[in-house]
């Protein structure tokens, strides 16, 4: 029999970013899959189950361990290979769980720089997907600045930290935002014209805002970041550069 | 006396899409402002209302008239006296309303491709601003076709069609998001290789969806078009491309 899996975006760090299709969606699942992914992010877990809570489902929530990614092997085969292992651990999950929808909790969009529709894609037999939007930490950030993400009739560039590392501004680029650094990449840039709007804990009541000239509020943000992440044990954070 | 001015994201074509913050800040507004932009577009309007309705709201409702754009001037020139104007529609509708915040409902997210947030900083005095992020039509349109925005580690251009027609396909761009399109500017593009997801009145019960290799679902995407442009009286769409 397909399976009904159902991808639901959950915003990023505040109950209030899920909307109405995503809660209604929660409240009629059958199954909700959790994952366990240790207790650096604890923080999180609570809000996943604060969300649950706020949904009055009644689904059976099955919780399941994370696998470890595999540092040793090349990074395309890591993310295959723990993808897979994901997948399995899914499948485990599901198959011993009552019929009906299976939910998933997706922070952000399930779209955007996240692998479960990739997973998704390695079920057999191939699962109904459904995809409910979230809130993405792009725009987590750009309303917490209350700024526009793009320049009047100009182009955005979304690329990621490691991106940025190995091919510096991309050409012809005006806005670029950042997903997925851990490594404050933005020192790898020529800083002269840029502006950065950063953000950490985005939605959530630690959030940590900063934005200037990349000159000045780049080794700022640096520092600030390392405070708050030995302080939380952890950190989300993204950001926004513009030249010009 | 400093205004609060809430521009609150309220998603492409479903009152589902507004979140839980949306919903409260609407319900909690004094004053929510509303534009008339014609009869074309009841079904827009009709959507609003009925949001409006499911947040329970007490708000005083203020219509205003859209302005028409002057389109004798070139395209910087006009955007910048239209959004002149606009501000002076809202100032006027805001000085004989009751105390307390006055919302706005903007489609998909105040930060993307949207001018709220540009015609807000026209207002003397500058009102407090607060944004509610919204599901934009980019993750409509994902959520519908189920599919990744981007590759793994991959980057992402979002760009308009004007830009697409005007400069190609950008530079180094793999995965590309054009909004604000009107004339099928894909068109422009040599389609070998490119892919294209297509969806209009996303979210919306009367969605339409394509997709397929350029050179194929390209035609038949430009008479769809048409075709439902000419039923409705009007269209809104988006469409990502992607090469390789």
């Amino acid at each position: 029999m397909t399976r009904d899996l159902w991808l639901i975006g959950i915003g990023t760090g505040s109950p209030a970013h899920v909307t109405l299709e995503g809660m209604a969606a929660l409240h009629d699942a059958a199954v909700v899959l959790l994952p366990l992914k240790g207790e650096d992010k604890e923080a999180l877990a609570d809000l996943r189950r604060a969300i649950l809570d706020a949904s009055g489902t009644k689904a059976t929530v099955i919780p399941f361990d994370y696998p470890v990614r595999d540092e040793s092997l090349p990074y395309a085969t890591r993310v295959d290979a723990w993808h897979d292992e994901i997948a399995r651990r899914w499948q485990a999950a599901m198959d011993g769980a009552p019929e009906g929808p299976v939910a998933l909790l997706v922070w952000g969009d399930p779209s955007l720089y996240d692998s479960t529709l990739r997973i998704a894609g390695r079920l057999l037999p191939a699962p109904r997907i459904r995809v409910v939007p979230g809130i993405t930490s792009i725009q987590a950030l750009t309303a917490a600045h209350a700024i526009p993400l793009n320049t009047v009739n100009g182009p955005v560039t979304v690329t990621t930290g490691r991106r940025l590392r190995d091919h510096g501004w991309p050409e012809g680029a005006e806005t670029l935002v950042v997903m997925l650094d851990g490594e404050c990449s933005f020192r790898a840039l020529a800083p002269d014209g840029v502006t950065i709007w950063w953000g950490a804990y985005l939605g959530s009541p630690d959030q940590i805002l900063d934005h200037g000239p990349l000159a000045e509020a780049g080794p700022r943000i640096e520092a600030t970041r390392a405070e708050a992440r030995a302080r939380h044990g952890w950190i989300m954070d993204t950001y926004l550069l513009r030249r010009g």
